[in-house]
């Protein structure tokens, strides 16, 4: 079993100085990196830019923009059996990136920003026969949107969490099957909660 | 002697997920405290979120925002003889905060941002008899840049250095004063930037 998972957030630049991004700490995804690699399979990570040490033993791949993360992701996702993708990436960046540093002048300053690359929906056109299962962040309607987002990107499994899960060590999710069921709820620490989910994949999927 | 510190960066939030923000490690700030509690002196520091552990001995406060790292600071400096910023405030927000997370549409999202409180400039213009040292990160002409920062926000001194210091060990500066002349130049470690510059400091301005 090799496992591609992608975590942390990413970085969208407007000048050399300045970024949109988001506090998600990495920590949900190098937990399951660690409980894969427990359970003795191929762990392979895709990292933004997090302050956690790569678990030992993983194949480890780090990234700033969400561009980098889509290029590293779908590159090897093809020698993978399947993917988990924690990873918090920005879902907009600014159209333009400012050479140097953009100078106050005490005015408002329009910032048009464009979506980024969904690197979650293109890994789930491109599945064939691996299986793939993404995280929902969901503040409003969460059961409703998590299983859209399931759909929509071609998803296996979906697991819900809050917004008040970014950055936390505990965290309490839903992992939804594709015809919007409910198999498990975990609560407790994100390192427990990774056991559990990377159990419950051993039984299934494997 | 009692000297307040801002290091590290502030965030901005676009919602209740996404932020603007910068790569600022606080590493130099923290080094000036380290070596200012070397010297016995009180140490007040006001730090946005970064990864570094308070040195032992300061007076710590927590800030995410400008806005906070603002009111933290006026309200600080008052029991202060002097102020170094070393922090990397955002200076620009979004105008509005949107509760929840922005959907995404496919469609480009126009951003209006609106400048920050000017932290710097307020401790300048209420310093009376306080000592303030500013800190440059300027890219494009970076004396002029500098000094034009020292004069418009009533700083005494500034330390100029390049955006390639932020998140970085090591650092390379000018201490500049109020006629534009270069007092000092050093280049190595934060650590020991801080301690000649809390020496040069001691000798002049205590």
């Amino acid at each position: 079993m090799r496992v591609l998972v992608t975590a942390g957030p990413t970085r969208e630049y407007l000048d050399d100085v300045r970024y949109l991004s988001n506090a998600s700490s990495g920590k949900m995804g190098y937990a399951i990196v660690r409980a894969g690699l427990e359970l003795g399979w191929d762990m392979v990570l895709v990292s933004g830019i997090v302050d956690l040490r790569p678990p030992s033993g993983c194949e480890f791949h780090s990234v700033v923009t969400t561009e980098e993360m889509r290029n590293a992701s779908v590159e090897l996702f093809g020698s993978c059996d399947g993917v988990i993708a924690t990873a918090a990436v920005c879902d907009y960046k600014p159209k333009e990136r400012v050479t140097g540093k953009i100078s106050k002048t005490g005015d408002p300053v329009q910032l048009e920003m464009i979506e980024t690359d969904d690197v979650l929906a293109e890994l789930g056109a491109k599945k064939q026969k691996r299986w793939v299962v993404g995280f929902a962040l969901e503040a409003q309607n969460p059961r409703e949107n998590a299983l859209q987002k399931l759909r929509r990107k071609n998803c296996d499994l979906i697991v819900l969490n809050h917004p008040s899960a970014i950055g936390a060590d505990s965290n309490s999710v839903e992992l939804i099957n594709a015809s919007g069921e409910t198999e498990q709820s975990w609560s407790g620490s994100k390192t427990e909660i990774s056991k559990e989910l990377i159990q419950w994949l051993a039984k299934r999927v494997v």
